[in-house]
C-alpha cells in the first residue's frame, strides 16, 4: 500500500485502529479528536451520516433513537470519524429532550473544529405516534457561510419526507 | 442517568409520563402544553411527523385520516409533544374540511406558542378517486421570517409526490 | 351504461350509494350486508385492503391504527364492501387489544357470510417501539379448506416486511 | 359529532353526499361547484391528486390514462372535490391531446373561481414507448402571485422522475 | 429485418398494426383473436401485465380502475395482445362487480382458447377507503394443470402487498 | 368507550399505562408479564416488530443495534407488550454476541408462556462491512408445531433481502 | 366520441395511427413532425419520457442503452409524439458517443420547432463499471428563457440519483 | 495478480478481451462460446440478468424491449457470458413475438450446452397499455431436474411484481 | 457492562477488536477463525450479508465487484465475522470467475466448521450489459440437511430481483 | 453501421476497446485520457456515475468502498470514459482518507481537462456505525462558472438521503 498522508498528518489521532478503546458511560464531549484539512483553501462539505444513535428521555427515562445527518464546511482542523462515534455514544445513558441534543452536539463541534459551517438534523422514531426531527445550523460570523447559514435555514426541508410509523 | 434538562427546565409538564391521561371527547386547545425553549438565540427547525390524524366529513360523518408534517422554528416556548397528541386526538369525532382542520391546527399552535415561523401540511386518503393534501404556513409580522414565509408558500411543492391510489 | 347485475342480482344492498348513511357509534356487526355470489362452482378469492382502522387501547384509551388484510373464498353470499366500511367504523370508539379484535372481525364474517376460507391480518403502528401484527384463518370444517387453513397458517409470513418505525 | 362547518358554509353543494349523482356523458365544466373560502386572508395551497384520470386520443379513438396533479392558491371560493371528480369524468368519452387537456383543466378551473394560483401537470402512461407529462401554470395578473407563475414555470421539474414503462 | 414468423404463421391476426381500428362501444368478448402456438409440446407462461383497466360500478355508476394481471399455459392457440386490447377496453362503458368482472374476463379466454391453465388478478383502486383484489383461476380439467390451478389457488397471495391508499 | 376486555381480563398487566415504570439496569427476564388468550381454540399468529434493540460487543464493548422481529403462535397465555419493551431495553447495557441473542431471547420467551411456536430473527447493522443475521425458531414438542418448526427452519429466507450498508 | 381537436387542427400529423409505417434505418431528422400549438399565449412545459433509446458505440459498434428526458416550452408549433419515435429510432444503428447523441436530438428538435426553450437529459447503463449521463439546454436567444436555460443550467441536477449498477 | 483458472481452464474462450469483437447482423447462435465447468459434482444455480435486450416486431417492425432473467444448472460446460452478450445482441434487427423469442434461446443454450436445467422469463415493455412477459424452463430428461422443471412450472409467478406503465 | 460469553467461550479469537490486523495480500483461507456455538441442540441460522467484496477478471484483470449473502446452520463451531471479512479481503487482488469465487468461499467454510446447512449467492455488477449471479449450497452428507440442500437448490429464486443496470 | 464521428474526432483515446489494457498497481493519473468537446459553443453537463470505487485506509490498512458522482461542464477536451475507469481503479491499492480522495480525484481532473466547472461527491459505506460523504466543487476562476460553484457548494444536499446502514 502506498499512502496519500504521511504519519504527521496523522498525528494526533489516538482512536482509530485503537485496541483498547474506552467507551464514556455518559455526556462527555472531550473525546472528540481532531486532524489537520489538507485542503484549506478549497471549501468543501464532509457529511457523517449517523443511523445508530440513543439517548434518553429526561422524564420517563425511556431509551429515544435517531438518524442523525452532520454536513459541515472544514476550517483548518476536522473532527475524526471514530473519536465522533464514541461521543455520539456517550449520549447513551444521558436524558435530554430531541431538541436539545442537537444544539448540544452542534455547539460541542463549533468548540471542537470552529468550522465554517455546520449543521445537524436529528430524525427520531415516533412515541405515542409522533416523532420529531429537530434541525439546527451554523455559519461562521463575520463570513459569507453565516448568510449561507440563513439561508440554508429559510430554506430547510419544503418536502418533508414520507412517514407512516412502520 | 444523568440528564440535561432539570426539573424547573420541565416545569409545567403534566402529561408526559402521565398514566392518568384523559383523551379529551372533542377538538380542544386548551390540552396544549409548552415548555422553554433553551436554544432561543440560534433560530432552529422542529418538525412534528404525525400520521395517524383522523377526523370526520361534516357533510357526511364519514372519518378521515390525512398525515399531518408539522414545521415550526421556536420563540420563548415550545409545544409539548405528548399535549400535542391529546391535541390532534381532539378532532377524532369532530366534522371539519381538511382545508379547514389544517388552518385551525396552525393558528392554534400560534396562539399557544407565538413561533417565529410554522407550516401545517395535510396529506389525505382519497374519497371519490380524489385526495387532498392543503398547506399554510405563517411567519412572524415584522420580522424575516414573514418574508420567508411567503418565499416558502410561493415555492411549495414543485415536485408532487407520486400518488396512485393503492 | 349497460350493466351485468340485474335489479335482482343487487337485492338486499342498501348502503352502497346510500345518501343517508348513518355511521354506527359503537362496535356493532349487524350493519354489516351480503349479495349472492354468480361463481358459486367456481372457487376464488377477494381480498379486501383496509389501511384506514382504528380502534383504542382498553387500558388507556388511547386510539391505535392498524392497516387490515381480509382474504376470503365466499361460499353462496359475499360481504357488500361499503357496509364491511361502515362495520369497521364501528371500531372506532371501541377498546380492545389488538389480537382480539382480529379475531372478533374474523368470527363476525365467519357468522355473516359461511364463506370457505377466510383469513385477517392486522399491521398495527408502533407503541413504545413495538408495532403488533396479529394474523388468524379459518377454513370450513369438513371441506378441503381446514386444510388449507391449516398449511397456510404453518407457512404464516416467513418473510416479515422491513419496519423501521418511520 | 359537532362540526366546525355550519349549513350556511356549506350552502351550493348538491353533488357531496348525493346518492342520485348523474354521471355526465361528455366533457362538461358546467358540473363544477363551489364553497366558500374560510380562511381568505391567509394564502394556502390545495392539492389534488388525482390518479384516475382517461380521456381517448382524438386521431385514434383508444384510451390515454393519467395521474393530474392541481394545485392552486384558493380566492374568495374553493371547488368542491366531488364535483371535481363529476368534471374529470367528463372527459372519460372525450377525444383531445394530452397537452390540449391541461391547459383546458386549467382554463375551466380559474373560469370557476378565480384562484390567486394554480397549475395542473398531468403525467400520462405510454403510447409507442414514449410516455407525455405537460405541465401548465397561471398567477393572478396584477398580483404578485403572477410573478410566482413565471418563476414556478422557469423552475419547473429539475428532477424527472425515473420512468421505465413497467 | 428478418423474422420468425413467416405470414402463415401471423394469417388471422387482423388488428395488430391496423390503422382502422374500431373500438368497441360496449363489452364484447367478439373482438378477441388468436394466433397458433409454435411451441405447444413445451409448457410454459405467458403474463399480461394490464394496468390501463377501467368499468362502471353497476349500481351507481361512477368509474372503477384496476391493474390485472393474466397469466396462461397455452394449449394450441394464443391471444393476441392487441385484441385483448380492445377486449378489456369494451368494458369501459359496463357495469359489473369487481369479483364478477375477474369471472368473466377468465371466462371468456377460457371459451377463447382453451389454455391448459389461466389465472386472472384485478387490483381495483379504494371506494370509501377499501380496495378489492378478486383472483380467479383454472385448469384444464382431466390434466395435471387441473391439481395446479388447485395447489396455486390454495397458496394464494400468503404476502399481501402494502397498501395505503396513497 | 366501551371495550371487549373487563377488569378480569386485563388482571396481572402492571406496565401498561404505568407512570411509574422503572428502567431494568442489566439483562433481566423477571420484567415480562403475560395476559389470558381469548382465542385458544383458534390458533394464531402474533408479530411483534421491534427496530429499536441495542446491545453491547462482549469483546469491545461498543453498541450493537438491530431490528428483531418475534413471531408466536399462542398457548394459554400471551407476553404483554411494554413488558416485552422493558425485557429487550434490558440488553441495552449487555455484552452478548448477536446468535447468542436471539437464543436467549427465545429461551426466556418460551419459559414465560409456553408458546405452540416462536421464532426470532434478528438483523444487525453492520461491522467491518459485514452485518450477521441470526435466526432461530421452535415448535412445541409432541404438537403439530414442532414439524411446522422444521419446516419454517428448512425453507427460511430462500430470498435474502437486499443489503448495501447504506 | 366528442373531440376537442378538428381536422384542421390534425393537419400534417401523417404517422400517428398509420399502419404502413416505415422504419428508418438509419439517423433521420426528417421524420419529425410537427402541429399547430393551441395555446401559445400560455408558456407550458410538455415532457417526452423515452426509456426505448438505443444506439451504437461509434469505436466499438456495441449497443447503447438511454433513457431520455426531453422538456420542452413550445412556441408556434409542436413536435408529434409517434414522429419522435420514428426519429429516435432512427439512432438504432448509428454510432456516436453519449454526449454527442444528445446535443444532437436538441439540436435537430430546435431546428424542427423552434421553442422558447428545451433540455436533454440522456441517462445510459454502464460500461466497464461507469455510466454516463449528458444533459444539455437552451433557451431562445432575446427572450427571458435564454436566461431561464442559463440559471436551469446552473442549478443542475444538485440531487444525483442513487446509481448502485444494479 | 495470482488466478484461480490456468490458460487451460480458458481454452476456446475467444470474445472475452478481444478488442476486434464482430456484432453479428442478425440472429446467430453460432456466436456462443462454452468453458469447462470445475465443480460438475456440485450442482449450483446461475443467473444472468440481461436488461438490454430488443428485438423487432415481426408485424410493424417496430422495436421491442425486455429484461431477460437466465437461471440454469450447468453441466460440463457453461456459457460464456461476452459470447452471450453477442448471442443476444444478434436479435437486435431480428423480427419475432415475445414468446418465441424466449423458447428460442432457451432451445439454443440447451443445444449449447446441455444443462441440467434452464429456465428463461421475459419481460417487456407496454405496447397499446399492455406488456407480455413470456417464461418458459426445461430438465433434463430423466433426471430428477426435470421433475424440478415441472415443479417450477407449477408454482411460476405467484406473486406477479407491480406494474403501472411508467 | 456485563456479559453472556466469558472469557473461555471468547477463547481463540485473535482478530476481532485487534488493532494491528494485517490484511493478506492474497487468497488465503487460513486467516479464518472460529468460536464455539453456545447452541448446538438447536439448529438455527445464521447470515452474513457482505456488500463489499471485490476481485479480479482472471482474463482481463479488471475488477469485479459483488454482494454476497453467507447462510449457514452452525454444527459445533461458528466462523468469526472479523476474519470472515479478512478472508473476503484476500479474494481483493485474486482473480478468478464469479461461479469459481462462490464455490470456493462454500468449499472453505466447509472445511473450516463443518456447518450442518451452508449456502453462498454472490450478486455481481454487470460486464458489458449482463451481471451474473451464481447461488451453490450444501448440506451435511448423511443428515437431514442435506434433503434440505436439495429442496432449497430446486426452489431457488423463483423470483429474481429486478435488475436495470442503475 | 454509420457514425457521428470520424477518425479525427477519435484521435488520441488508446484505451476504448483496448484488449491490453495494463491495470495500474498504484495511483496513477497519467492513465487520464482525453477526446475533443464537439459542442464547446454550447455549455452542458456530464455525468459519470461510478459505483464500484475502492481505495484503503491509510491507518489500518483495511479496504474503503464508496460510490463517486462526478459532474462536469467540459471546457474544449473531455475525459474518455474507460481510462476514467483505469485512473480510479489506481486507488485500489492506495491508502488515504476519504475527504483526500475526493479533492485528489477532482485536482487531476481540473489539472487534465481544464473544465469550466467540476463536481465531485463520494458516498461511503459505514466504518463503525457512521458513513462519511465528501463533497467539493470548482468553477474555472475569471468566469460565471466560478459564481455557480460558490453557488452550488452553498445550496449543497440540502436533503440528505436516508441511511439506514442496511
Ligand atoms: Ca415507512
Ligand atoms: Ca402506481
Ligand atoms: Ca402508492
Ligand atoms: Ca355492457
Ligand atoms: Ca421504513
Ligand atoms: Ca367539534
Ligand atoms: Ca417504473
Ligand atoms: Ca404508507
Ligand atoms: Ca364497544
Ligand atoms: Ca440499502
Ligand atoms: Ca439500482
Ligand atoms: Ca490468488
Ligand atoms: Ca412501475
Ligand atoms: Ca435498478
Ligand atoms: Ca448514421
Ligand atoms: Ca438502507
Amino acid at each position: 500500500m502506498t499512502a496519500g498522508r504521511n504519519e504527521a498528518d496523522l498525528n494526533g489521532i489516538t482512536q482509530l485502529g485503537n485496541q483498547q478503546t474506552k467507551y464514556p458511560q455518559d455526556y462527555d464531549p472531550k473525546v472528540l479528536e481532531t486532524f489537520p484539512n489538507k485542503h484549506p483553501d478549497n471549501d468543501y462539505f464532509v457529511k457523517f451520516n449517523c443511523p445508530e444513535f440513543t439517548s434518553l428521555c429526561p422524564m420517563t427515562g425511556q431509551p429515544d433513537f435517531a438518524t442523525i445527518y452532520i454536513s459541515y464546511v472544514p476550517g483548518e482542523i476536522m473532527v475524526e470519524s471514530k473519536s465522533l462515534k464514541l461521543y455520539l455514544f456517550s449520549f447513551r445513558n444521558h436524558g435530554d429532550f430531541h431538541e436539545d441534543c442537537m444544539n448540544i452536539i452542534m455547539k460541542d463541534l463549533i468548540a471542537l473544529m470552529a468550522p465554517k459551517y455546520i449543521e445537524v438534523w436529528g430524525k427520531f422514531t415516533p412515541r405515542g405516534g409522533i416523532s420529531i426531527d429537530p434541525y439546527c445550523n451554523y455559519g461562521k460570523p463575520g463570513t459569507k457561510w453565516a448568510d449561507v447559514a440563513w439561508q440554508r435555514l429559510a430554506q430547510h426541508d419544503l418536502y418533508p419526507e414520507k412517514v407512516d410509523n412502520r
